[in-house]
């Protein structure tokens, strides 16, 4: 058997502003996240990897392709959850702090209305992705947060609402 | 409305052994994956960080608490997906390879058979855990791979079997 953890069992923290803010960082310096989809053939989760970004109100956003797995989950089912934040190369990757924001997806697609203004924001956050943001096949989905989970490394956890994230 | 996209109708690829070799390569050298399950409150995909690393079969192992959200889902519903392979600091973070494992997690408890062995196995591609692996509520969660979505980048995907990755 292993030893007793001490002072562990409830390992929720009262929401502070410094969670707070350490949450909104997480989410404005993302360039990329793990989002979770429910996969319309299992209904097992499924993984995959979505460059991330945030409209002009904060919330996030990823820029997908209707060829991929994930787009065909989410138009079945837009409950979704997007892990934000990123370990760097060194350190125990546990330490390092992270945000589960738990979502529901709505698409933007070409030509429809903001659909130019998100198309500018976010190419000011990734310009790279000016190769391929034009095609027919990628639209946006707007992720709008029903819950987040912060885990500001061991022993730091916090539950947050959507007005904890200014949203 | 978008330009069309050339060539992009079908992106899946057939396996070959390079793709083989990089989804090996991916598990293998993963520290640190993003881990899907199905949240019990509300039965929403929920993606979280877990420490990974691999059995000495070339499972996929994780090392969580009975504390975490993602334990108590895993407990329920044992279906899960675990993203790994990290993009590094500089470039378009989807033209960095990952893989998508779907599986089914197993439980392996301080005392039980194989426990030890794989204690060890797990604490030499992981020094650090030593702080915190004897604790009465971590214990291995093995994941039993059943299906694999390995991305090489853009128009580089491929759908792995378990015998693709030795499994």
């Amino acid at each position: 058997m292993g030893e007793e953890p001490a002072g562990r069992i409830d390992p929720i923290r009262e929401t502070d502003d410094a969670a707070r803010a350490l949450a909104r960082s997480l989410i404005d310096g993302a360039r990329f996240g793990a989002l979770g989809v429910r996969d319309p053939e299992t209904g097992a989760p499924m993984v995959s990897r979505v460059a991330a970004a945030t409209t002009p109100e904060g919330r996030p956003v990823a820029l997908v392709s209707d060829l991929s797995h994930h787009t065909k989950a989410l138009k079945d089912d837009p409950a979704c959850s997007l892990l934000l934040g990123e370990p760097g190369e060194r350190g125990d990757p546990l330490t390092h702090p992270r945000i589960t924001l738990q979502c529901r997806a709505r698409f933007l697609r070409h030509g429809e209305e903001g659909h130019a203004a998100l198309r500018d924001h976010y190419l000011a956050q990734h310009p790279k992705a000016q190769l391929y943001i034009d095609f027919a096949d990628f639209s946006f989905a707007v992720l709008d947060v029903t819950e987040a989970h912060l885990n500001g490394g061991f022993g730091k956890a916090y539950r947050l609402a959507p007005a904890d994230l200014g949203l």
